[in-house]
């Protein structure tokens, strides 16, 4: 089996198992009080700079999105989002759940555009009647997108202009981040999201953790009491050392980008396997998901030999769009074992 | 240090941190479809007794509450549950976050009274005015309760008696259910809950796992796309193995209710110890809950000599009420160890 | 017929309607923006003595009491109030619907105490716990109480003490805010309700409008965009003249306060009727509401000859307390026909 | 003044006036229950041919939908509805604030598309993750829509037929329903929609009621404890005499047609009026809200006649899209009048 499927089909990484083995019989206090949770954040405020900044461990990125959006919007505000955006198609519809609206932009290749961005606001406010509407109380990007695409550092600063034009809060959704910020072809840094955005999460399920998301608020300005409202959004566990112990695993000697750049790579590598042999690419991504053209009779074939992909879109009658992720657990041996199979095929 | 603050102060089983060792780096699928969970599933059906039970692993117990309390209610029900319920009590209102009343009934010891209960459903309905009240929709109890009792065969028999004869469904919370099987006092089966309640849970964070609650519907008559509604609310986990593995480790041979034991059988001499000299207790507990009546000039000296309790609640001036937890993990030497400090404080 | 079940049993006072009729045909602005609210509104303020109050009006008690308080707590609050409260009671839950728990007091005569008030704020503060428990985020009192009872300038202003003590809003819902300050026995003023409240309503329904209620802020603090959250809550009405004419006509010459004093009078008749026959009074009321004991075999009786009331609560085997009402509408013909039919009954 | 803003300039029609003169000193029980609301109800069941339906009064439009919405959609379902829809546009996000989504298919001049409707939910169907997404639940349209245009008899069975295929409740938001049904272009009778949808509500502010909308569930289908959830949403008034005394009135000897057909007689004149002056129409509305594209210049100078309409948009650089309405109240002297300002403005 060669499965590309995803970024989460392991576990978790060889040495956040080791500090999850390591720690496990401690006594340790709960609810995120113990030292490792402790550790796990001064960590982080380390990496990206901010040593004031708030930090809240949450489970899932839904979970995550879910209660950091309803925790910043006012009531009768809705967040502005691209068509693309996962909290838009794919959270079963977590946040409307809140009593919040999300608000679609056109998705450029998974990003929204500022100017557009722009343009929504002000017409908002043109409106004379936008006391009947919803206000657009939040901006929320993915960063790599749900197509693996990357925000360029001025696209960043400009959306980031705008919203604090608009007085928008800023959210980052970087389930991915890890391997946005390893990508060969980016120019934003973890310095810059975090002075560019107002809150952004570190994605540790897809990076390399068994669960877990860093919530960061770069400039130490969460939202009042928390800890209570993650609590009243289900999103509080009661061992919160299984958060604490893996990002203090993570953010150790460089782990989480170091893990993440071997998904880049072996990323690299693969768009290679596909484009020495002629196919091409959906969507130009930078990232470890890629999105390859492939005719329906090549995927049925590589199916029989153990090939596991994702199927994302038809692409026409033919022809699929499907997806094969790397990750951090990806192998060269993979990689090249891929190649093998589908040369053999040609053969 | 001797920690008894609570049941939760150790990471997991090793015998669980094993099994999520082993299957670290197989590949499998997200959400709870891989065969870790499956295996689980059918693990816990062959406990319980119920071949067709749906079956759901959710990460915390707040969250199990709110997601299964909210997708049983009718828009204008709520959930009728003991004043001391967790529901009620210590989950920052998260029921009512979902939009449902708790409606509370006294507490005797932490259990509810059928025949109250009885009376309250009646009472509702003899009200003319009723179409203009919250509608009783459930009924939510604890065993053990937050107090560490525990309901016997006849009360749960007639608590579920009334609940059918009004058409409300029943609901378990077994955060701590397996230290309530195993309690050497008690006549209730697993098969007995399975029989006489609509949908429980098996408690796993604090019975031996990192985090996990196994959410039964021993009918199989779960709520229509439960999936779907788990995500809505931020409870779906994308790496489903996490809670899969846990609890297949937990219900291979017998390691759930062997590791309650423990706790069990500690906290009778954790009892004999306090009794033996001369502590009364709050409440008579027979599971791994102690509620110990204690002079606050005693508790100082147990603190300084590093034993960690849990404040309950003041008793008088001088008295404090306090908890005292066993878990899968305390050992016969750390009883011991208290019972030294205790006797050596004295002289 | 001699209907006394409630205070809402006619339309309106004749001069409202008047000026309903008279004002039917000019075309006005929608949503509120008209002259006659605009009129409403400071012919309030006036009345109230706070030129700068911010006033909406809505339509009804319930739609009132729950967008109120919604739009006053913060997420993780929830809304103390007497036990006996209508927001605890009889709005099928409309509070809790909207994410907040009420949090109950017992109730004195349908009045919370200011002590108890304290001291369950103290003790929520006091438990070390209290991040994982619902804040307190508001009191709400009714004023007449649901029991047709009044606070004391004392104790009104003792309440408002530890609100202002703890930052806790104080709402007064007046329902029937006329009949309260139109009683006999009240040192209450509308200025000192305006100056110990931080928000309150003006009750239309129930005191000679065919339905509206007007929200207050005394201190013009309202809530950021209330008009866009009243929407959202779907308490906005398009011919918002509808409110504001009625109100405009209530406050214009007295009108409010003059047949909120007839309904006092006729009530305190209705008394004497009551009293002077002999029976008891379940409650001691000063204001349209009174609550008397009386034999099952009398009320059918009444029943028999055409008097109407409301069935409030079983007292004994042979007895039940029921509820007669006066109102604006109530004439002393009614009284007397009342009386002659209690005697002609007892011949 | 001349005033074309909206359909609900004036109060409510003589005829309802004088029925709400007539019965207001009649003392009636509370909450719909009422002998007006009941004949009300059964003038409606004739009206509609459906002597079966179960009918609800409530008292806006907005609050009408969010109710409706809220109660028909399953906790994971959201609402399909045309883009430009009142919905999804206009009312401050009441239908995400009650927890649903609003699924924006394209509009067509303000109506959705059957066969767009049919891709919509196949695609949904079709994609293998529609777990981890909003289900589609229920089809909103509106009727006229918010641009005045109306479905025709053979879009209506094709939306109503997709609709059943896939188990769709489908509903009619018709708070212009009069206008829409006494349209000279329409083959859709209220019995066609009436077996054509299962739910719908007949609009009473904009077509001659000071408030209220009744909402009809023609199969007689309605939910349980309708009235409840009603109450749970702020939406039922103490007064119920108030929609029922207005909505009797409306349907007795054909008002409720009778006068819808005066807004429609009177559109027709209003557009000659604009089409004999060369004014083009922004869409060709076949009901009473006229949209035309008018240079600003020309605009300015009605003002200053006293001319009020509606800015509907922006069509370009020197000209704009405006909204003249007639209504129930509209005269043919007010149209003449319009005429001769215009011609005047150009002598």
């Amino acid at each position: 089996m060669l499965n590309f499927a995803s970024d989460y089909t392991e576990g978790c990484h060889p040495k956040v198992l080791e500090a999850l083995t390591r720690s496990n019989m401690e006594q340790l206090t709960g609810y995120g009080t113990d030292t490792y949770t402790e550790s796990a954040k001064n960590r982080i405020r380390d990496f990206i700079g901010c040593p004031d900044a708030d930090i809240f461990f949450l489970t899932g990125g839904t979970q995550t999105n879910q209660t950091v959006i309803d925790t910043t919007l006012r009531m009768y505000e809705g967040v502005v989002s691209a068509q693309s955006g996962h909290v838009n198609c794919h959270e079963a519809g977590a946040i409307e759940y809140t009593g919040h609206k999300v608000m679609a932009l056109p998705a450029h290749d998974g990003r929204i555009d500022a100017e557009e961005l722009d343009r929504f606001v002000k017409s908002f406010y043109d409106d004379s009647d936008h006391d009947h509407m919803v206000f657009p109380g939040m901006v929320y990007i993915s960063h790599p997108t749900e197509y693996g695409t990357l925000y360029s550092k001025s696209e960043l600063t400009a959306i980031s202009g705008v919203c604090r034009k608009w007085k928008l809060p800023l959210f980052l959704d970087g389930a991915r981040l890890g391997y946005g910020l390893m990508s060969k072809s980016t120019d934003v840094t973890i310095k810059d999201i975090a002075e560019l955005t107002d809150v952004f999460y570190i994605g540790g399920t897809k990076v390399g953790a068994l669960c877990g998301e860093a919530v960061v608020y770069p400039k130490g300005d969460a939202p009042k009491q928390m800890v209570t409202m993650i609590k009243q959004h289900g999103a509080l566990v009661a061992k919160g050392r299984l958060n604490g112990v893996q990002f203090d695993a993570l953010f150790t000697d460089g782990l989480y980008t170091e893990i993440a750049k071997n998904a880049i790579d072996r990323a690299e590598e693969l768009k290679k396997v596909f484009a020495d042999r002629g196919y091409s690419f959906f969507i130009n991504s930078p990232t470890n998901q890629q999105f390859i053209v492939m005719p329906k009779k090549t995927l049925e074939a590589l199916e029989e030999k153990g090939v596991i992909y994702t199927n994302w879109e038809p692409y026409d009658e033919e022809n699929m769009v499907v997806r094969f992720c790397t990750s951090w657990a990806t192998t060269r041996e993979q990689i090249e074992a891929l190649a093998e199979i589908m040369d053999a095929r040609n053969s």
